[in-house]
């Protein structure tokens, strides 16, 4: 181990998005090379594998993989201490001329899918997101149903259609049916939307019967991602019930190349805005927190909404405990989405669906004649996020990106 | 590849359930050995490597894995090529020489997960499974819901928590909240239950963006399993709204470890009940079949219903069609499960839900006092199935058991 510095050497990232607090991880390649693990500073990846290997680090096999797999399951230790020793190589000058001839620029290399998926589980954590989609669902019933505020409801979804940012997205086909609709039709979805979301990503896993309480999350989560859980809402709208969405998510359901360990979201930790009633113990109602993340959900070049992680009502922690309460087990590759990020005010809605109100309110008019309300074939849409550093900066989370494309025939 | 006779000279294996027309894989392991791909025939298990490895067989590597998964991968061609093969080992006499020193008895063997689980879909294709579950949840409603009769709905569930025949099951502690609570509490479930179902695994493959249509089925899933989707009701019916089982199913389900390919279910297909509606064309309706297969469910050694799975509404063959109309790629280990089969009368019922009517009707006075409602600590729960085998007699699918055991405190 070397020892650790708090400036970086490397030109460029003191003081950027992407200076020694934020050291997200990535699967990249270079031209004609096998994808590994490199980790990111300024504009810059370090490509970790022959670093590693030079300083006969005791896990270097790790970063030869062609996903985070193997480092997150080294568990918590392994992982703040590789993340010791990497500071250590971007500020100790000594280490210059070891590291510096693995520094590529991010825009000259290959970014992939980062995390072998293994269970993919969304929920619905945003008070102001779960009250606009039942008014808008459910029109003549109450707008959030008896257990939301209970309990953290979440579903699974489908592990094997998780791809990464800038993967294009097909517009889904399926069967839709309008409440006015005598039988439903087959087509493609006419109400084709995003979810602004925020993704976990499961490092150590468990044996089944085991539980994960509150105050073991960093134990289990090794970093979150930026997620876009795709959505056709006419599919949706029409499958759910009872048993939930199907079609009208598993299409695709896009995550940032970048994984931002735990560790760098070190004094974005708030408290929640308010739970009541009192969840129950094992929600750890009295430990449980909040993240301080900034989101913009950005279309087609224009920032149309900014939701305010902040706001969300459960905690990833309360997430992961209730999760794991009756005994489901982890494991390495576990993904996790807090569900759509809306705050209360029209412009932080996470979602085209609260956006443009179910259709009726068309939004964004700066930029189209008579504004938007769902996805066109060749928008695109980009969300990022940030939130405060431990440097006392701040810090850029992965971003995450799509392009519709037109049906298949 | 040796000449292929139609009966066998493995000694008590013709006529039985486990004759050459029948042929299921699972993946064993004996004393100190390393889990590998093994075929049943009667009483027996034939380790497959050494033979495929002595004759020298192109995918002789496939047999030496851990689970089916790559044999599975290998396609429809390699798989009914491999069966042809298997069939010679153990009807031409000349290869007995070859082949009796790595026949294992059953019994001697350790059997496990056979399957390397990708994502897990269950559906809800049976109409009177669907319609018992409306009458009993929603009481003061249509017991179908609207678009049950339109396409075959479904869910996923946990592919971690997939566990092979024999696995005990813990009984799952959660929230639940009866009706006339006020407010819900945690604790041990005190409503778990079976669903008897039959899954479907995946052999090959599809791109994201691909569709499977219903004549596409043998191409795509290698053969079918035992699978008990254990649930937790009272869990189940306080989380479920809106977004589907989520907690009360994912604590485990089991599924057997021999796996029937599809080509032993040659006899087994048989015309649907009838869909009315017709369905959409994506569907297949001229042309989607059922499955004759018999279903026992046994409690603790007596059978408690015989659901039969012909009765079933929707056709595997759509339940695939549908999974993938979105365009959602299949994985090699893909799963989806048919979804409680039941049939019209009492003794059919495929849920301790539907036998025992929500609790209002125990079942089963003969072994117990009083009848049985839902399961309690200790019991064991056993499925089997039979179906008409291509050689005229019956051929046995794989089993799956399981005993409950009390909460963790």
């Amino acid at each position: 181990m070397t020892t650790t510095g708090t400036t970086t050497w490397v030109e460029g990232a003191a003081g950027s998005l992407f200076d020694v607090d934020n050291l997200p991880y990535a699967v990249f390649s270079r031209a004609g090379d096998e994808p590994r693990v490199g980790v990111r500073i300024g504009d810059h990846v370090l490509d970790l594998a022959p670093v590693a290997a030079a300083e006969m680090l005791d896990v270097h096999h790790v970063f030869q993989e062609r996903s985070l797999n193997a480092l997150m399951a080294e568990g918590r230790q392994v992982r703040t201490s590789v993340r010791a020793w990497i500071t250590g190589l971007l500020t100790d000058e000594t280490e210059r001329d070891l590291v510096e001839p693995h520094l590529w620029p991010v825009a000259d290399v290959t970014l992939h899918l980062p995390v072998e998926v293994a269970d993919y589980v969304d929920f619905y954590a945003s008070l102001d997101h779960a009250s606009n989609v039942g008014r808008i669902f459910r029109p003549d019933a109450e707008a959030l149903l008896p257990n939301w505020r209970h309990l953290p409801v979440g579903y699974h979804g489908r592990a094997g259609t998780v791809v990464g940012s800038g993967t294009p997205v097909v517009r889904p086909s399926g069967q839709r049916k309008a409440p006015a609709d005598e039988a439903p039709t087959y087509g493609p979805s006419a109400r084709l939307d995003i979810e602004a979301e925020l993704g976990f990503v499961v490092g150590t896993g468990t044996a089944l019967g085991d539980r994960v309480g509150v105050e073991d999350f960093a134990e289990h989560v090794f970093g979150v991602v930026g997620l876009n859980d795709w959505s056709a809402r006419d599919i949706q709208a029409w499958e759910y019930v009872p048993l939930g969405p199907f079609l009208g998510k598993s299409f695709a359901t896009s995550i940032s190349q970048w994984v931002t360990p735990v560790e760098a979201l070190g004094a974005a930790w708030v408290d929640l805005p308010g739970q009541d009633p009192r969840p129950l113990d094992y929600l750890g109602p009295d430990v449980a927190r909040g993240l301080d993340i900034a989101v913009e959900v950005e279309l087609n070049g224009e920032v149309v909404s900014r939701p305010p992680y902040r706001s969300m009502y459960w905690s990833p922690e309360q997430m992961l405990a209730h999760l794991t309460v009756n005994g489901a087990s982890l494991r390495t590759g576990d993904l996790y989405g807090s569900g759509t990020i809306s705050g209360p005010e029209r412009d932080q809605r996470g979602s085209f669906l609260e956006l443009g109100w179910g259709g009726a309110e068309p939004f964004g008019t700066d930029v189209w004649e008579g504004g938007r309300t769902f996805l066109e074939d060749g928008d695109v849409v980009t969300l990022r996020y940030t939130a405060p550093g431990t440097g006392g900066g701040r810090i850029a989370l992965g971003e995450v990106t799509g392009r519709i494309e037109p049906a298949r025939p």
